[in-house]
């Protein structure tokens, strides 16, 4: 890195990792770069070199050697855990999605400007995440679900090692509902997809917690604690959190909103973008559809007459072939095979485990932040004559 | 009762108890009555003598005396309870919303025709269940969550002594994943509004699996069963799926569909009904709002320019004050108070904790038998001048 440094301007961005050529750079400090959706239907798994990486702030120098976690908060005794310490849990292996709030906000800011990263629909990724159940770790600290005797009045807090210029940290928090939950998977993983998890993504831990938009699944984690009160960072009170089309950021009550935490479902097309030239004839078109809290995909539909008349989707990469499950934390990569006869508007819709569907279009859901862009995908192909 | 019985028609309807004449009545044999939308938004907890009553057979004559319970399955000894024993358990309350899944049915009918009784909005109620927690009551029959290695492959089945002419029961299922989540409240109900549950909503039990469909709530409860497959009366199997606006009665593939549980985000007015003349001025508009799953209502939206601009209504009535909460299983009331200057398309929409939201017009998620018909609700005003 050839940035001079003077008093005046430190580069707090020195220590960043390389970043696949691949990836399409949307900032650069902090670091945030989105996978070309046509990479994102390869492969059931996302790649980790190609895995989109949203940051907030710098990323933080962890030496896996010194690395501690500390766990600590109301009912629970603190407890300090070296890497090693984690490692010595029960290994567990999740599929899990992780999409970042903003994912589809380009779509969103067409019909009026949003605030935010210009994502297209590349900020999700499916991976193989693997680690200690966070239910498991905790425990060693006395973690016991009858101690909260209203369980709704308290949060799990996750904070991170990487941390703004006056100090402060990124962090996050859940309910702690989700602990009680023993069909939910919290995972302070170790691994993404067999590999030491790399250092953008949260090298040597991240909590992964599925169903849950991306920005509580804290990155180079620090620490763990219970608390009769939410995160207070920026991200928590004020960044993540979706308000009525009514609402712009001169008028926003940010306490009238709750934190996103599980997503709506949607789906994308990645093997056409808007406004490609095709043949006339058959054409194979090819996304991805998912919907938080565990929610399966049980069905993705295409339309070439804008609702009229709907083809069902093959469903050609999922891990759930159980359609009575109800809990699911990955994508599903689907494909049509569709006869196109004159140029047209595609649509795409999905339809999750708990008869979801998507807004049809992004007037209604609009928000100033430009956050959940999941109504239907449409795309304009245009037939070669 | 005064139809004259036969060898040829024996009337199985004989024992069916006084209805409130409030009701209005969609079938009479089995009985099916609607609240009007308007008694809906006096109360919270929905009367009883006025809430919905959704039969699907003759409602059976059960003597509390002998009432029992079976309880039996995989991983479970046989176990049969009477009234008294079920009243031994610690008793405990929820304020849970059922719906049916045909509510609204006859607004998604008037684009394309649907099958089925001809609901409008108020086949939906609130009640305070009190009773049994059901994970107390299988822990007699020996229910150990660990004996379940793979939960998903499980399912709890419930029947009701209600019976067709043939002697089939009525019956439905959920996943066994339900009774893992330890913030879920599946009850045996023995009182509904702390009076004990009236004839049409079950006596002496029902189950009461709260954010879920009212049709796996099975009344007259005889049966509880965990099983290896699901409920195969044609309740579960063909009548509450919801199918492809592309797919009809003659082209349907049962299989290809999960039966409702969890139902989606939706909002209705009830202060007024479509074409309702009102005078020019101040309006107050109420109603209701519900999403299954433990979902809260997070925000209740109400336009008159087709969604050129959102005003936020004010939730009137809730249990629910904690706006990190993420279960809660009823419904909230709300009000607005508006200005209406000339006749206008009233449109109400709402949001849940999840931030699912609903979807604009029923077009694109009719189906066939007019189930979760959960579009925006829209009424005309006609503003006298
Ligand atoms: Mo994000
Ligand atoms: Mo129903």
């Amino acid at each position: 890195d050839d940035v001079l440094e003077t008093q005046e301007s430190v580069d707090h961005f020195k220590g960043e990792p390389m970043r696949h050529p691949a990836l399409i750079r949307r900032a650069e400090k902090p670091f945030n770069g989105e996978t070309p959706p046509s990479l994102l239907i390869e492969k059931f798994h996302t790649p980790n070199d190609v895995f989109y990486v949203r940051n907030h702030l710098p990323v933080p120098q962890v030496d896996a050697k010194t690395y501690s976690l500390e766990i600590d908060g109301i009912s629970l005794n603190e407890v300090s855990l070296s890497l090693q310490d984690i490692k010595k849990f029960p290994k567990v292996s999740i599929s899990a999605t992780i999409q970042c709030g903003g994912n589809r906000r380009t779509e969103m800011g067409k019909g009026k400007p949003v605030a935010g990263l210009g994502w297209t629909g590349g900020a999700i990724g499916n991976a193989k995440w693997t680690g200690a159940r966070l239910v498991d770790v905790l425990r060693t600290a006395g973690f016991k679900p009858e101690a909260y005797k209203h369980p709704e009045k308290f949060h799990v807090k996750f904070d991170g090692l990487d941390t703004d210029q006056s100090g402060e940290c990124y962090g996050a928090s859940v309910p702690l509902s989700y602990l009680l939950d023993g069909n939910f998977d919290a995972i302070l993983a170790y691994e993404m997809n067999d590999k030491p998890i790399p250092i953008d993504h949260g090298f040597p831990i991240r909590i992964v917690l599925p169903g849950i938009v991306g920005a509580r699944s804290v990155k180079w984690l620090s620490r763990v604690s219970i608390s009769d009160e939410e995160s207070q960072s920026p991200w928590q009170q004020r960044d993540y959190k979706v308000f009525s089309p009514s609402v712009s950021l001169e008028t926003v009550d940010f306490s009238a909103a709750p934190p996103i935490m599980e997503t709506p479902v949607t789906s994308y097309i990645c093997s056409h973008d808007d406004g490609d030239k095709v043949k006339k004839g058959p054409l194979k078109l090819q996304g991805y559809a998912f919907s938080g809290g565990g929610r399966r995909i049980i069905r993705v539909e295409i339309s070439l007459d804008k609702g009229k008349s709907w083809n069902i989707a093959k469903i050609s990469d999922t891990n759930d072939t159980n359609l009575e499950n109800t809990r699911n934390w990955s994508w599903v990569l689907w494909e049509a095979n569709i006869n196109i006869q004159s140029s047209a508007e595609i649509w795409v819709k999905a339809v999750d485990s708990g008869y979801n569907q998507q807004p049809e279009d992004f007037k209604n859901i609009w928000n100033y932040r430009g956050l959940l862009a999941t109504a239907y995908h449409k795309i304009y192909l245009d037939v070669l004559t």
